[in-house]
């Protein structure tokens, strides 16, 4: 499959990563702006070594639909990145994981102090939103993308609503319900929103997006069970992180529910459920295809 | 003077405050909303005994340009409360401000432990804007109010740059630049903010816009006055906090810098300036003026 694309899923990564970074390089104040502090733990752990895989997603859903990476949807992609960044902090703060390393470098609150992550933490939240009002497109759709996604990182179905939900349920017998319910809102929703949002950046139909959604939905989910399969299988130095800690910890994942095998022919399964929903594109969705394909091939 | 108004001041804050009450109530989910902790958290903060005054600003402004309160700025108000909440939340904080007690009630983090506290903040925040993309108003008023709301909670000269400054300059020696940025961005920003886009619901234009914000920040800065002095000359059964807590922290407050004298001439001055920022509205302004006095002197 992979000597027949057209583009190489690497280059599509990287050259999004790369204009995602500069965009949230020129959006995040410098560490000159005053209070420079705050300024100095967003940036710690936004070019921390995140692979920018929502913002490319975005982009290629873009592509799907227009054609071409639309000028200006890197802003779009920083403040989706904010947004994961602004979770990441907060989620390992000592009262919530209590995460002392991410991606091999200290966290947030072990870098700059808890006051200060908290904040930090905040403070990306706001910004992504004030990114997100200046973006160049028409304000019907600015005001569509703003709602969709505050609603992908809420409380009901949201991110915020998966990590209560996750907390709710350490140390209780995991089901398949709500293991499903946790993926879907921690994770899923914000994956799901960036490729909906990146088309509707880009002129996306009312079926477009009823599309794109599906996809992403689908798509997310398999990530997350490939994530949650390679924490059990991968040891910590491959990971940068503690490697098995969802087991030691008890947290509710796919594999603990069905099993490592099981786990491996979901996440395959629903990558092809999630490629049906964008026959309609045909050679178009390819970079979308392929970035979704390496995403859950890389993890098992 | 009060004499001489046409409707009472407590009538116009009492009524904003009940339409409020009523849109928060329907626009965070309840408490048997799954996961239900977060939605009582966020419930507990919010309806714990605030006095609705930025929504009664955004209010007031609305009808110094537009003659009556309209439909639907009720949204716009409850926005600005729970963004106003989200703060409150974080800012009481083991890791900040370490507070018990807030209005003669437990704190967030008191009552539902700190993980929630810290996720229940976030969700208010992500809320505010949710809501703030759904307004009854046109798309480019949204984007605009969107935009202006989040600079004001931002980082640089926001609402969350005046709680780092905060934090880094306790048991500093306080200068009369350090005291004015702080008060600026901790609590007159959103003030400010909440003056300007009441207006700009109501259709302002560009002149309107200047003037209210000239309004907003000349009395935001009093009321903060206001608040400090009365921390230090009232006690704490009267201010349902513990008072003189600013002082015993070493906190950087206006009259810690200027005495109390004249922090109350201060305060009664930038009132003034204030009212002469609305002279072109006359008495539709009488509305505004008249909260914006009651704030004043009632703390006085």
């Amino acid at each position: 499959m992979k000597g027949t694309m057209s583009t190489d899923v690497k280059t599509i990564i990287q050259e999004g990563a790369e204009l995602t970074d500069r965009a949230l390089e020129t959006l995040i104040p410098s560490v000159d702006t005053v209070p420079a502090s705050i300024h100095g733990a967003m940036r710690h752990s936004t070019f921390a070594g995140g692979k920018r895989l929502r913002p490319v997603l975005a982009m290629q859903a873009a592509v799907t639909i227009a054609g071409v990476i639309p000028s200006g949807i890197e802003h779009l992609g920083a403040a989706l990145e904010m947004l994961h960044t602004y979770s990441l902090i907060h989620d390992d703060l000592p009262a919530l994981d209590n995460d002392d390393l991410r991606r091999g470098k200290p966290t947030c609150h072990k870098a700059f102090g808890e006051a200060i992550a908290i904040l930090a933490g905040d403070a990306l939240q706001t910004r992504a939103f004030e990114v997100l009002a200046s973006l160049n497109a028409p304000s019907a759709a600015v005001v569509q993308i703003i709602g969709l996604i505050a609603n992908a990182v809420g409380t009901v179905e949201g991110m915020i609503g998966g990590q209560v939900l996750d907390i709710e349920s350490e140390h209780r017998k995991p089901t398949p319900e709500l293991v499903d319910a946790i993926h879907r809102a921690k994770t899923g929703a914000l994956i799901r929103v960036s490729v909906v949002t990146g088309g509707i950046f880009s002129g996306a139909t009312h079926d477009d997006v009823a599309r794109l959604d599906t996809f992403g939905r689908k798509a997310g989910l398999a990530f997350q069970i490939a994530d949650d399969v390679l924490d059990m299988t991968q040891d910590s130095s491959h990971l940068g992180k503690t490697a098995g800690k969802d087991l030691a910890t008890e947290k509710v994942t796919w594999p603990a529910v069905f099993g490592i095998e099981q786990s491996r022919r979901d996440a395959a399964a629903l990558i092809e459920e999630a490629f049906a929903a964008l026959a309609p594109y045909g050679s178009r969705a390819d970079g979308l295809k392929s970035v979704a394909r390496y995403l859950v091939e890389r993890r098992n």
